[in-house]
């Protein structure tokens, strides 16, 4: 269990300082255009997923997300004592990725947002994300495995562009992405309901797929 | 068979709030350069439907598109009765897929289309765009058949970039797009002769793999 | 046979038709930003690439290129008549490729390049390229014969920014490439040089993998 | 062991020639626009790794990199004498690299750089980019070894937005940088803290997979 809770721990450590430290990198040479700096968010993003969940699936499962952890917990895959473990490790490795991406780029280890991200129609896009991801999730696992970690980073490299609140899709990245006021930061005061909306969505997914697979 | 109509209509749905909503998020940031914002709305839409297809193509197959549907029914792959069935469900889910983006960006629900898309140059290129998708699908499908996500994925993303009309190559993706007046809308008006020249490229393309694959 | 030369015809002419018609597209939209329109050439590019392999690699080997065919030939596992006529098709098809491009763009359907590609710079590049995209094929055929798609993909769309050409690397493709004044073209005067250094460097890799695979 | 060596002098070869020359072409083209200039020298570099590996991957293990080298060392899985070789191999392929862009582009052959790269945010960026580069690698040589190359073109591309350093990952890479005064340079002052930096996350991230993998 210490490497598996390891494992997640790292693994969401790295995806925070990809999320947070190309977001700054990104805005720092784009000049202003903002598509061009989400592009070099995007890219970053989607390429690391692919990478972090080829290398650590096979140890914890790669979840690195607790809505993850929520599907996996309703499909009784893992147990909730172990749940909270990955939860608990997931949220503490992502502030920390955020305080290495800090680091690197020489900002204020914790430099809380102030960037305003709410709204229905954002809520609606958390909902539509975390949907997506736990369908992409669950739905190469039972034909396809190997394609897990390609169906994960294309999704959110799609995800960054055609919801309006760019996809967090993941509580603890949303906790993590509130500490730092650069390109990939959120207001704290708007996580819970970003949190809220993806929950909403890992369930709805989770409940869909059992039915679209034929399972009890 | 529900599974399968409703798997149709999800993916037709991620399909379209894809197309839509990365357009109007890369419309909204590059700033006016049509380039960039074209990169932002090819990106998300050749990743989306490499992880569409690795989600649902075990369930439907994942045609998400009448013209797809019409190939194998001339394959004799598909029932007549099915195809119809299938077609509903990709234009009521493009709809909704359209509805979906415009409510997660505050767009207007359903917003007609005034970009004029005509003109013989576009009508060879939606010609090609069809008669490329389909060759990529029945190619692949032989002898590659896991390779067959990622290669409608990428044919689609040359197909925004070397064809004249962008590739829409799918009837239903057409009416649906139809129905927003934003960076990946079309006049309502001009809709008919693209999905003539869809139907057409998918025709051509299937009598033509029939005698490349040595079939009757 | 019929077959085979028929799908390198084809092949060819698609790969013609992106290469010119994402290049058109990519300077039309790019607002005079050369690397915006050179990534929007690029892209579609490696991607029908992975494409056209996967699809007619099974049916004629999918060489599409005067040098590969050599290459194969030196490894006698292509007679020279059989040789000789794909590079025909190759050039026929690259031709129609161009045509076809034009005519989706409303462009003059033959107009021949006044874009001057020379130097030795320039000859070194399409040296390396050549080099580069034989030693791909012929490095995994041996040991990943499935990968082959993926990497030529890849080793062109990184050729479009190594090489001071951007990478020809084929024969039939540069012949092609001189009947159209858009950002693909190259001065027909300018074809000969570019040609030799490409053959150069398929006869130069064929050699060198030969040794490299302890090969006779 | 001739082959072996000539594998990693010609892999290395190509990569420099591949960081330097999309790095020249990107800078000259980009108008300007930062961004724009990293994403035309990413996209090139994390495909030719991906390329690469695959070609030299069976036949040298594709290291590239005496980081790479110091890991498998470590692991006993190169002996010190081979290491020695390889490394050798390794720098005197990058400079050649180096000295072929240059020749491509008309830049003068040798041109030491003057770019600044210093600092303890670029040395913890090193120190992560090559923790990564080596958990991508260890992390996937045990359980989907056919990823291997994907994996490390990935994380590479990612790599150059997320770390402040642009990760160069790689002692070979960083000295050869150090002869262009180009995009990718780095002035030679500041290349033995990279490469301290290098080391020390090859060798924590070897140590901490073989407990992760519970090796002894």
């Amino acid at each position: 269990m210490a490497r598996r809770l390891f494992a997640e721990w790292l693994g969401t450590l790295f995806l925070l300082s990809v999320v947070v430290g190309s977001g700054i990198m990104a805005e720092r040479l784009s000049g202003g255009n903002a598509a061009i700096a989400l592009l070099g968010n995007t890219i970053p993003t989607g390429a690391i997923l692919v990478v972090l969940i080829l290398i650590f699936g096979p140890i914890s499962g790669a979840h690195f997300n607790p809505a993850v952890t929520l599907a996996f917990a309703m499909r009784r895959e893992i147990s909730l004592r172990d749940s909270l473990a990955y939860v608990a490790v997931q949220i503490i490795g992502g502030v920390a990725g955020v305080i290495l991406a800090h680091a690197m780029f020489d900002n204020p280890l914790i430099d809380p947002s102030t960037t305003a991200r709410t709204g229905t129609g954002q809520w609606i896009g958390e909902f539509v994300a975390t949907f997506g991801l736990i369908a992409a999730i669950l739905g190469c696992i039972k034909a396809r495995p190997d394609a897990v970690p390609y169906a994960v980073g294309l999704f959110i490299t799609a995800g960054y562009w055609f919801t309006s609140s760019t996809s967090f899709a993941n509580p603890a990245v949303t906790i993590a992405r509130g500490l730092t006021n650069t390109f990939a930061g959120i207001d704290p005061a708007h996580i819970a309901a970003f949190i809220a909306a993806q929950l909403a969505g890992a369930v709805a997914a989770t409940l869909v797929f059992r039915w679209l697979h034929g399972e009890s």
